[in-house]
């Protein structure tokens, strides 16, 4: 598995009708009803399990599989075949097998043992063919959930999946909103974007017009409709990649398609490889299933705004963890900040991740970044079930400021983070003592800018519960994950507004803002979400910086935030406590306190602080 | 025609196999030797032709069509059927019939009258079908060759096409570089991307793989491939639109087909469409002729580094005019940007500009942002015919700061321009001044972030040659296309690496170090580039300046380019002559020339310029 592999998919393992050993089935025989009518006389699932569930029943994380996967996730032991994502579960993996129950069931409407259009229609004593009923995303849940209640599963611990799993893990919180304690959506959206709902078409009607297909009974023909289903898969192959994986994989050897024994056109090295792949596909999938699953992925339809997927998918108890690929243009990041939006906007705790990756949809079953997207599922769920992985961070990273990507300092450390939770703040950072200070005990924060967590995991240890932060950096939100912490993955400069009016107590800003592209914007925003706002920053009229220009004549530098120089600073904006003051008057934004603070000195300033204070710390409001 | 019609395709006008009455043919009967072997005994080129051709000869432009379009570019009176390109082609249009005389001829190996796969093949007598041999970009070029030969024109003014006929303008410029005064190509590439090049496979493999097929003789059986070469217009048509197009057109009625009559599936809006789109192509268009077409783009590869494609297509004389389309996935910019750097690295003279469009691929067919690629090639072609379009614009602008997109006034006013040579500075413009008298006559120079060409266009009327800019802002590269410069769409902080070192005499910045977010990568490429390099920015040590910070502890702030408040600022860099003299110090780039002004005073400090100058020009070398 894996980009190495040239000719494995990396969507799936290579295994052409391999059985399933340690699969078991479960028959239910009072069927169910469709959600678009219709229904299942009776219905059976085929699945796998691994770990123990524990006597509570409190450690099962359901796994849903993607289109063309099944039940075997990950290698029963050593001799097995791998799994679909044997990245990601197993043994001491991040959905660890010591200490969780994964059960993965085989969809419905699939053909690796669940019912599916490839099994016998107890009607008519033929396979179902195209006469299976047009089943939804929804059904498979239901059926899904007749599995987890089967097992004796009353609350899972975590449901999971990428792309159409994704889709169930949607649905999950849709239909059983207190049904799980975690949602752990992957790559995926509320409903397809035109453009991957038309690659979806296009392959049916390959399938569809083959005329192999004989209207879905091609079951017992020599020939079914292998050349449909084949260009279907190769479609599907090229939008699983990205353009830059694709360029990766195949312009070394452009022109030397690969020795592949395929019927399809082999001129290129990129042909060679869809080819192989179609003709594999063929070997292990139904065509007919090909069908029913994409349709269902295409009718699949939350809502295509937040305020409707708040109503769809925000009523549920449990917390989630939204994570997209940036090369991910089937299920787009934006889809996946869509998703977080409306979470935020229901008030439903959540966290996000846009996880760098240049291998395109496929990267949820990848190596690639597992240091930061199979990491945040490892601490996330532990969360979930109410362990924190204290780990917090050395080093202090107030890297969110906006689109820039600043080369070295200010997207803070790639250290190893330290076990002592002690040793979590810089010896400069005053502020925090201070802001922590100025915050009522009880009150909800949102921290912007929230680096590595180290503020508000110090208000987490004094009891604060409704915590929040937003960050860029991705191993900032992995540190801040491990602290048990609520961390989104959004632009400051941007992606604020799905926070309501109102709905934290505090808004910080610590140590940024000097560093933001769209100040004004951001000031509205911080008093528009936070019943009060804290804004921290380096008073650039401090005495000692004054003197620099005015005595040497040279651009001012100093310590800490301050402390580059001219042509390499992260800080584009350079402004005193009187030019702080001057805008909140222009911009009737209150202020309620100043804090200005001498951090050599390490003191509070009173006396003319705009010239004496080296930092100050406002409390602000509308 | 263009997005508003929706079931027209936007990448051809909907003629099904309507008559061209104004196309003529013309005959070779000594056929033509193929480049991959073989040859055709005889060849027919169909063509239509638009305007005019002086007695000189001088004002032809020949116009290469893409995949699925024929000679039939543009309307020959009121009641003609609409062309391919009638946005761009017609009297008074970018390529002004009225001015040119304008040739489009179908390609070889197409289907609409030239010499392709269901022509009759001399040998047999029956139709070539996939006996046609395989052709490439470059045989259809020779074939054109003889076409322009036969129609009396030794020396073209120009060769343009979009898509495929982007290719074929490249490949002009490789086999016939003394062939044209001007290339033009468009949404185009050297090589296809990994990616395209799968798409065109898949289309392939469905069309081959077809039953009706009959190994490419289906000619005068009921039904051909009409399926496959359904199947294979419908991945086109999703290539050729953006995601983002997709949505603005399907998403509003996502689940209401439109009703229209296909046998492909109607489930959904963007279904109807492709099923639309599938069936009116097969009416018109030969899936034999597909494939050839197809095989040659596929094939067609001039190179994959700057280097190579410098030696295949920058020995041409003539000037070029390079676009691209933000969106375009199907061609991405990026390899448009590839073919630039392979001219800057030939020391050919080339234009680039990366054109805003939502729409895709199609973008170079559609309305959108025609006064910005429209007009480009209206006034290079006037350029090339040795006209200059003088209209300078009255707004100074230097907006190229980089990825930065700083919203108001950075980028230069959006303002009508004047046609009043002597109104084209802004009046506090005393560096440019300076600038030219530092420049020795004779010397090439290029600008970087060279507004709507001030400097440049002075430098011209004094009688400097060879001149080049660089900028960001497209309605400014507008304006220095009138002026008659060159003008590349580039990044200071990214693209410069393409210039060769020492390839111009003197190479500008022009205030607009004060923005840059790679300040030093940014002087090593100046004084690399440049033999010597000019480098203006306002001295943030200004007397005046340093007393509002000292004295009033605010942000100090000034006239022009100081103007702004300290949270709007596009500038990011305060640093003043000291500190300037300090990193050429520091990274040993030679100082050989310093003048400080006092733009107020409107004249040259001598006495502490660090203090008393506001403005400092320094010329510098390695």
């Amino acid at each position: 598995m894996g980009m190495g592999n040239d000719f494995l998919s990396s969507s799936d393992s290579n295994r052409a009708a391999r059985p399933l050993p340690y699969a078991r089935t479960v028959n239910f025989p009072e069927g169910m009803d469709l959600e678009l009518g219709g229904r299942l006389d009776e219905v059976t699932v085929c699945y796998e399990t691994y770990g123990e569930l524990t006597p509570q029943a409190d450690n099962a994380v359901l796994i849903c599989h993607a289109l063309s996967g099944d039940s075997h996730v990950a290698r029963h032991e050593e001799a097995d075949d791998a799994g679909w994502w044997e990245t990601i579960v197993g043994p001491g993996k991040p959905i660890d097998t010591e200490q969780y129950f994964v059960i993965c069931p085989n969809v419905l409407g699939g053909c690796r043992g669940t019912t599916g259009p490839n099994c016998i229609n107890p009607v008519t004593g033929k396979p179902y063919g195209q006469d299976f009923p047009n089943i939804t995303i929804c059904d498979m849940v239901s059926l899904q959930k007749k599995l987890v209640d089967y097992l004796g599963v009353e609350k899972l611990l975590a449901v999971t999946g990428g792309s159409m799993g994704g889709q169930m893990v949607l649905c999950w919180a849709a239909i059983y909103p207190e049904a799980s304690r975690a949602y752990i959506p992957i790559a995926t959206a509320a409903r397809l974007t035109s453009q991957s709902l038309a690659f979806d078409i296009v392959g049916r009607n390959a399938i569809l017009h083959d005329p192999s297909f004989r209207d879905g009974q091609y079951y017992g023909h020599p020939q079914g409709p292998d050349i449909g289903l084949a260009i279907a898969r190769m479609i599907g192959h090229i939008t699983y990649l990205s353009r830059e994986s694709m360029q990766l994989k195949f312009e070394t050897d452009r022109h030397s398609p690969r020795e592949v024994s395929t019927a399809f056109e082999k001129r290129f090295s990129v042909g060679s490889y869809l080819g192989y792949q179609g003709d594999r596909f063929v070997e292990r999938f139904d065509a007919n299933s090909y069908i029913t699953l994409t349709m269902a992925m295409d009718l699949f339809d939350l809502g295509d705004n937040r305020e409707a997927l708040a109503k769809t998918i925000g009523a549920t108890e449990g917390r989630w963890l939204i994570l997209s690929y940036t090369s991910d243009w089937l299920f787009p990041p934006e889809e996946s900040r869509l998703l977080t939006e409306a979470l935020i906007r229901s008030g439903t705790r959540v966290s996000y991740c846009n996880v760098p990756s240049p291998y395109g949809h496929d990267s949820f079953l990848l190596e690639h970044n597992l240091e930061i997207y199979g990491e945040l599922i490892r601490a996330f769920l532990a969360n979930a079930n109410g362990i924190t992985i204290q780990e917090p961070a050395e080093a202090v990273s107030n890297s969110n400021t906006g689109s820039d990507t600043v080369s070295a300092p200010a997207t803070g450390g790639r250290k190893q983070a330290t076990v002592d939770p002690a040793s979590i703040f810089h010896p400069d950072r005053l502020d925090y003592d201070r802001i922590i200070d100025l915050i009522p005990p009880g009150s909800s924060v949102l921290d912007l800018g929230c680096g590595h967590g180290e503020l508000l995991y110090r208000l987490k240890q004094r009891g604060f519960e409704k915590l929040t932060g937003v960050e860029l950096d991705e191993e900032a939100i992995v540190s801040c994950s491990r602290l048990g912490l609520d961390v989104l993955y959004l632009d400051l400069n941007q992606h604020l507004d799905p926070f309501l009016d109102g709905s934290y107590d505090y808004v910080v800003l610590s140590r940024t803002l000097q560093a933001v592209l769209d100040v004004e914007g951001l000031l509205a925003e911080i008093v528009r979400i936070g019943r009060r706002g804290i804004v921290s920053f380096p008073n650039f009229a401090y005495g000692k910086l004054r003197r620099m220009l005015f005595e040497q004549g040279r651009a001012p530098e100093s310590e800490g935030v301050l402390r580059y120089k001219w042509y390499n600073t992260p800080n584009r904006r350079f402004f005193s406590i009187a030019d702080f003051e001057d805008l909140c008057r222009e911009r009737t934004i209150q202020v309620h306190r100043r804090v200005a603070l001498d951090t050599e000195a390490q003191g509070e300033v009173v006396e003319n602080p705009n010239y004496n204070a080296d930092l100050a710390i406002f409390v602000i409001s509308r």
